[in-house]
């Protein structure tokens, strides 16, 4: 047994992603964690609340160990001007979804609130992303019994999660889908594929590394464990599973999507993320360089890509995806696992 | 025996990267071959005499098959403004470097003299990047008993590499170092990780799959075999070996570098290739849209790169590299190619 199947007390070296933004259910989360694999919930977005009743659904339909991720706040600087810019860009397609509703472009990060709640109501793993919490933080989580999780896309960003004492690093690589991970880096200077950046990083630190990015079955996984993994993280291939709570019209173009389709964008959030090409994409990248920072340009693009989803309309939603979308399958969480599993028994045997 | 060891009747499933620029030596390439991977001239840029030289040299040091790459001529439309613009940003490079001669303009593909000289010599496998021959060229390689096999960044361009009959694909991985391989695609939508990229090509063609980018060690080349590919082409784990003919300052820059150094530029050439960040591309990236396209701009930078190698100046030099340069080595290529043989039996026992 694997030092990470140790310290998450899982039985597969499965994690599935905590896709932030409706995708991680309950019963996703569940499921996977009864499968014996890591379910996650992707709590970047929700208020304190929300995630309280979310902790203990969960608890409430697995007795296994399951996550919860969180986005760390970033300081941001910007000139009121582009938001202003933003919006202008934008009416003509609030005016094609006929949205009438207001513009919300206040932002207050629940990240304070929701790490309270955690505290509090205790949970097996907490993953970070966008940046690392704080020594005090890290040391309530420990003291909790709270494995500590941090994302890296380069070898240097993994250090600093070593160095700051969290227990496993997710290795992003640049095929993952959804947003780019990076806290010290440019992005252009942390899009490693995981063939690279799994070995390089694995000889840099000590603790477990979990891949992340374009693995999607038993080939995947394999690879992984090849290159120096102890577990690969999986999101593509559970958002197009029964129970994720990706829209159908989502889940259909991840399920028809080519590999060549998948590109970087900063239209949807302000920062780069993965997904299939779309209109919105299209047509905000003529003002690419011009568009506010995350989470400034995600809060203007809200109401748009929430009604745009109510209206099964993907020109306007955020399709993010990893790169091998054609291995998609729209099966069960516990089939997906089965299979993978199998799949994998039969390569690494 | 997986097909492409019998297709390419070597012993294991190492192919050495053909990278052009007077990295092959006959010294390289016959002791990869001798070591029982497959040994590739990297003719490119070769004239078709100094080719005819080569591949009689190689046939002297080596009884065991080797290769020859080919790159195949684009069709380049450009504005000549572009290309006086161009000499124009380089002045103060050149006279930073006392560089006297004349800028050589012209270009003349050498590519039909090239297969002439093939197809009279005789070789074992003939490989072609940034596109493919056309049918009676490949019908005359067939003929006079040589592999042949094609580069493809996207499943599409492999599907066409099949279509047309070719006999195996080089899958490149946005991880590999120097030029981008795709001929169908435009580069922002053909940079796949090998992770996603080689289980999408596996399943959608039957000839073998060669797996090339960032692949250093036994961990790469048993994570290319758990994806499907039949075998690994590597080239930044040749190129710091013993016997290529790389500038010593060029293999002592690979040995030093991190992986976020690796970064994607068209200033030596015109075309998207991945290098070792330095002064040369930091300034030229300033008119990255305004170059002339591959090959003018190649020919442009010719006598620059020459000059800096000669005063071993990497300013001005071209250190392609993939992702992967913490993995490389300083040894002979044929204890590079038992140590990594030794790495992949340990980890897929």
């Amino acid at each position: 047994m694997s030092r990470l199947l140790e310290l998450l007390k899982i039985k597969y070296p499965i994690i599935q992603a905590p896709m932030a933004g409706g995708m991680t259910t309950t019963s996703l989360v569940s499921a996977v964690s009864n499968g014996g694999g890591l379910g996650n919930i992707g709590a970047g977005y929700m208020t304190a609340n929300d995630l309280r009743v979310q902790i203990r659904d969960v608890k409430a339909t697995t007795a296994n160990p399951f996550g919860i991720n969180l986005f760390v706040p970033e300081h941001v600087q910007y000139n009121e001007s582009l938001a202003d810019d933003s919006f202008t860009y934008m009416k003509p397609f609030r005016k094609q979804l006929e949205l009438k509703e207001e513009v919300v472009r206040h932002y207050d990060s629940n990240f304070e609130d929701q790490l309270q709640v955690i505290l509090e109501e205790g949970a097996s793993v907490c993953s970070f992303t966008f940046g690392l919490p704080n020594k005090g933080v890290i040391e309530a989580l420990h003291q909790n019994g709270t494995v500590v999780i941090g994302t890296a896309t380069t070898v240097v960003e993994a250090q600093e999660i070593e160095r700051l004492g969290l227990d496993a690093i997710v290795v992003q690589g640049s095929e993952a889908g959804g947003h780019r991970g990076n806290f010290l880096h440019q992005t252009d200077h942390s899009l490693i594929g995981l063939m690279s950046l799994v070995p390089q990083v694995a000889d840099n630190v000590t603790i477990p590394v979990i891949a992340a990015g374009g693995i999607m079955d038993g080939r995947g996984v394999s690879a992984a464990m090849c290159l120096g993994a102890q577990g690969a993280q999986m999101g593509t291939a559970f958002l197009t599973c029964t129970e994720s709570g990706a829209n159908e019209v989502y889940k259909k173009a991840v399920l028809e999507a080519n590999e060549d389709e998948l590109i970087l964008t900063k239209a949807f959030s302000g920062k780069f993320a993965r997904g299939i090409n779309n209109y919105f994409i299209e047509q905000m990248n003529l003002y690419d360089k011009e568009l506010p920072p995350y989470p400034i340009q995600n809060t203007l693009t809200k109401g748009l890509r929430k009604e745009a989803g109510k209206q099964s309309n993907s020109d306007f939603m955020s399709l993010w995806s990893g790169q091998s979308p054609r291995l998609s399958r729209a099966i069960s969480a516990q089939q997906l696992i089965e299979q993978v599993m199998d799949e994998m028994n039969n390569i690494l045997m």
